[in-house]
């Protein structure tokens, strides 16, 4: 791919792609392994399909880096499979329940972030990215579940609330990690590359919106954030 | 439904589709558990691609049930859910490779015995099963994998064959279970309802071809059945 706003834009935009494929895919494993723990067979039928339309987006992703972008989705993917690898596994879920708030929860900060980025590239990366993006009917099946259960035990939402924190804590110890190696990325994202002027207060008003954002998905669960 | 072949007839049927449904449905956990050992992002994406083919099988025959049978696939499925989970839970692979053995060895029985009872019953049934049955591209996959890997240690192939023996073992067991529990659907293989003519030498025909596929299968991945 040639953009003709230069190498580093170039480079962040595959590795918007990169990251978002294999999140794609781990999204797909994680959702798949936790459908074991579904209570009964409809919840786990409802979590295999959301794990399928996961893979389709991953499949989109990797399309459109290997004809679009010309290169090849492997590589593209490779310097992110460590660090979402190790948020999963500093973040696996003890039970059902707390898989429904990682995904929601997790997710929904994923989500918001690459949309936030999305707007920052170029057409038909942009349109792409929107689309894989687009809720697979996760949220409205978590938030259900997680008020029932809490409405069940009421004292299930303190454990959760401090759940989300850690989610949100690791999130953010991975996310340095990849902007501290993913030069082009950050820099896109602070708005340094390809002829995109540079705005820190855009930075600090982006991280608000995805703070409030965030606030709104946990009080929708009932929980303090 | 009503096929006019009498009740038992059609609670054969409904059987058939229910245990063929959350065979799927497991498939496509196990699959996409198994996913998370695969030793490059590629193998990974082959894998969740096959998963979701298995969950996309899951929805036509729950489709199925619903429409064509009028019957609730929640339901359907039930009776099947502890032999399902029991093998499954007897027969977890230890590693990659007893788990690509596992797909190929354990869902080739099922599949070639899915596909003589699908040959027992009507139009759109047969169709469907025969639809749903299809290879999703995982036998090629699996053979190749599993070749590489003998031939890279030897010593693997003893290890292997004892496991498709255990693997064939749990799966006449829970077998038997199920024939046991499910009358219609057995007396439907031992050929007795619906005004199909008992034939017993019929029946030992067919476990000796699910012998000779089985013994074909296990030879092309170099083993000794």
């Amino acid at each position: 791919m040639r953009s003709g706003r230069g190498a580093d834009y170039d480079q962040a935009v595959v590795d918007l792609c990169g990251v978002l494929a294999y999140a794609e895919l781990t999204a797909f494993e994680r959702i798949a392994f936790d459908a074991r723990m579904a209570p009964t067979i409809g919840a786990k039928a409802a979590l295999a399909g959301m794990a399928s339309a996961e893979f389709h987006h991953f499949r989109r992703l990797r399309e459109h880096l290997h004809t679009e972008l010309g290169v090849d989705a492997e590589e593209a993917m490779a310097p992110f499979v460590k660090p979402l690898d190790d948020f999963h596994d500093q973040t696996a879920p003890a039970d059902w329940i707390e898989s429904l708030v990682k995904a929601y929860v997790g997710d929904g900060i994923a989500v918001d972030f690459y949309r936030e980025v999305a707007a920052l590239v170029d057409e038909p990366t942009r349109s792409l990215v929107t689309e894989v993006l687009a809720d697979t009917g996760h949220s409205e099946f978590v938030v259900e579940h997680v008020k029932a259960a809490i409405a069940a035990d009421p004292s299930m939402a303190g454990r959760l609330a401090l759940w989300a924190r850690r989610l949100v804590g690791e999130a953010l110890t991975q996310a340095q990690r990849v902007a501290v190696d993913r030069d082009d990325l950050a820099r896109l994202i602070v708005g340094d590359v390809g002829g995109h002027v540079g705005d820190l207060a855009a930075v600090g008003r982006m991280f608000a919106r995805l703070t409030e954002a965030h606030t709104r998905r946990m009080a929708s669960l009932g929980l303090s954030s």
